[in-house]
């Protein structure tokens, strides 16, 4: 969710700025993240701004709503929340999933920690750590934290999923041409 | 976790024989569940009994704790629960892993819909149906509800559970024997 369908990172930076009365950009954050480049004694104020409200005030990255909507029409689409890291977050992460991806029925949310767990066929995800196990094909959604991987392969917003699918359509539309 | 890990049965007929005067018992729900056997007029009650404070009163099925904690010993073991059916329970059941399987790590906790999702070798639950599209070997853990199926191994007890993969072990080490 956080990065990938909600844009956690602006507001997790704007509640940090307005809290310490910083100028932190997304820029600042290329190749890393907010608590890796805060004073040491400012890391647990941010694992703070993680609370039961926070997921109240994300809006979705731009294209997820219309793109999964999209995919969800050809594919059977999950979404996969690492939400046990933030276990106070579950009632909101569900809530707000039911307000924006109402499409996507109940049966299809997972909240768990591992995403080993999960038998997919393709895992959009911003963490590369959660490609280390899994059996199907990883797509690495650019997140500026992820800007220095490259193991995977990478699509740098919605529609660049959808051209992604696409294209897997057109390459095995051409090879079963006679 | 409902009548694998948890005696939610128990509480359940508790509830409802405290709520309507009745004297359900656990004998009259072979082969099918409370809210099949109540007046239709019943049914929104049984439902809303299932509310949030519920997990606060399940205790652990005989031989749970012990038998996974011996299995997570020599297993990757997963707890993996159909939250999704009943949403204002994530936190009571995440609560009540914690308090009382402990030993398996947040990481390794998944709350889903469809269990289709979810890459294991085994998987004991007492609902067929998640056994529709699992692809690994499925294990059904009696209940009263599912004497009636026939599809599935099964196991009785938490105590069989453990017996079934001792069996396993001395089976592969007998095969490997010279």
């Amino acid at each position: 969710m956080d990065e990938v369908i909600a844009d956690s990172l602006t507001e997790l930076v704007r509640r940090y700025n307005a809290t310490f009365g910083t100028q932190v950009s997304r820029e600042d954050l290329r190749g890393r993240h907010l608590e890796d480049c805060v004073p040491v004694d400012h890391r647990d104020a941010v694992e703070s701004m993680l609370d039961a409200t926070f997921f109240e005030d994300l809006v979705p990255l731009p294209g997820a709503q219309d793109v999964i909507r999209e995919l969800s029409a050809r594919y059977e689409v999950f979404i996969v929340s690492a939400a046990m890291d933030v276990p106070c977050s579950f009632d909101a992460k569900y809530r707000w999933l039911r307000r924006y991806f109402a499409f996507i029925p109940a049966s299809h949310i997972v909240f768990c920690g591992d995403k080993s767990i999960v038998d997919a066929d393709y895992l959009i995800d911003d963490r590369a750590r959660h490609f280390d196990r899994f059996k199907g094909r990883p797509l690495l959604f650019s997140a500026p934290h992820n800007v220095d991987e490259t193991r995977y392969p990478r699509v740098a917003s919605w529609e660049g999923v959808l051209g992604f699918f696409d294209a897997m359509n057109t390459h095995a539309a051409a090879q079963i041409e006679p």
